[in-house]
């Protein structure tokens, strides 16, 4: 592997064109707060074998852990601000790999402004490990939380749930019976997330509580459930699927369970007292929030579904 | 391993005592600036087994990861705001060891008013990974950093240099010559940083440049003269040096290469035109900044030293 000093002028300087990186030649870096505002910081970690396949394609591997971190920012209203990163490699890493994980980053960095403000490598005699602490700006007081659901609000998710999940069978060959547009369509739902970092900002005002789907619907949910001390039930039919997964479902009724607790969708899911307005995604209603013991309870035509018989396990 | 929940609630949330971090709560932390000011940020990853012993206590390597990034936050003379981590944990990790992980930051957050603001936790397969993030705020402006330095300047560093290499050296049973006092002074400047926070602080406005010892006197410098594009020149019999490193220089001259070339001091380094004043550690002159390309140069009176023969590579 090539000296730590020529792969971060290399590969990563470019990733850094913003004045307050100090070119990745400094001890820190530096980022401006407009009068008015505050930031919004989160930080991710991902290591090899875990989180991603040993043989992922290392485009691949930034693209899921910056689209990660940018649907955290959105959860919470924010506009990207900038990220640093630290990389573990282990001694067999290739040049080649460096560089194509770099490449991954930079479509991320450019599209959402979003530039790497500085980090650190090292080397590892294990896996591969990346972590990723991504800064955000909102407006004083305005961030989105967990915490602000209230009975009596309808909860929203934007897009289309479970595509990740059934995308990730996909990409391991299960879903056969699925036309090749449909599989590729989640496969690609799986690989590339798309945080919805408009939308986010766009709810800022709107919301009373939100959260990216990153474990899941049922999970995520549970998390506003217990965060804000209410109880949300929603109806099954209600939750929006894309078309490749109404085809995949209607093949395998039981594949709901992985529509409804798999994880990396990448949505936000949020509770509001009216139809928020102004937003670029479409947004669909799947549920209420009510006063009482937090809790996560689906319903199918008005009647609770069971979801230890799902497989999922109790919330709260 | 008990949850990764009933870890954040029990060993970390109290680390997080401060509104922004959201009990941990959240997607994402709040942190607000002062009009007037900016950030700082700085990120640092530390492997078992490259940066920490197998075996070192966990409180030691909390100790060191945190004082490590306060130091980087001190050479931009930046007040601490918070911090955030990223935590691999071996599937055989103890409840006990992060228990002492936690205990070992416990003092750092409240002592430096540096709280957690958020992080994450995964289980890995290979050696334990830690990556901390570390925000500080700075008058708009004013950050220190390492390109600042002018020809006329002269150099300057804290406290006392090469004491944590030769500690290194102590606490693995070297320098056996040396009284029982001297050696446990010097393991301890080795086990615990002590950022010169205040210090940094105090700098801005009068240096012109800085940097802390965290690579080494020499490589450290190194920074400082290749972002400056200046030519450094240092004293070698300058150089402040604590009576315990005295005694061991007196008994092996050869330890001056580990006193120049030792990693870890984080002590600081800068350059300024004029006798910094109101700082709460002592500070020696032990050099000057010239015309002239990219270069450190080490003089005995007057005379330049081989850096070669003292084991060092080139620097610019």
């Amino acid at each position: 592997m090539a000296d730590e000093f020529d792969i971060i002028r290399t590969y990563f300087a470019p990733l850094a064109k913003t004045p307050g990186a100090l070119g990745l030649t400094d001890d820190a870096a530096i980022f401006a707060t407009a009068p008015g505002f505050e930031h919004v910081v989160t930080t991710d970690a991902i290591v090899q074998g875990v989180h991603f396949l040993d043989d992922e394609a290392p485009e691949n591997i930034a693209a899921k852990l910056v689209g990660s971190n940018l649907s955290d920012l959105a959860a919470m209203g924010a506009t990207p601000v900038g990220f640093t990163l630290a990389c573990a490699w282990p001694k067999a890493t290739t040049e080649a790999f460096i560089k194509g994980f770099a490449d991954g980053l930079k479509p991320w960095v450019e599209d959402y402004r979003f530039p790497l403000l500085g980090g650190d490598t090292v080397s590892t005699p294990g896996p591969l490990v990346f972590s990723l602490t991504a800064i955000g700006t909102v407006k004083a007081g305005t961030a989105l939380t967990r915490g602000g659901a209230k009975p009596g609000d309808t909860v929203y998710v934007t897009g289309t749930i479970g595509d990740s999940a059934l995308g990730l069978k996909a990409a391991r060959g299960a879903l056969a019976n699925l036309s090749q547009t449909d599989r590729a369509f989640l496969a690609d739902r799986y690989r590339v997330p798309k945080p919805r970092v408009q939308a986010g900002q766009g709810l800022v005002g709107q919301a009373h509580a939100a959260i990216d789907i990153s474990d899941g619907l049922m999970q995520d949910l549970g998390h506003i459930a217990e965060v804000s001390g209410v109880s949300i039930e929603i109806d099954v039919d209600a939750v929006p699927l894309s078309p490749a997964a109404t085809s995949a479902l209607a093949r395998d009724k039981s594949l709901i369970t992985r529509v409804l607790g798999g994880g990396d969708d990448y949505e936000l899911a949020f509770t509001a007292d009216t139809m928020p307005l102004g937003l670029d995604v479409p947004i669909t209603a799947i549920g209420q929030v009510r006063a009482g013991p937090a809790s996560v309870q689906v319903t199918k035509n008005g009647t609770p579904l069971e979801l230890e018989s799902l497989g999922f396990r109790h919330f709260a």
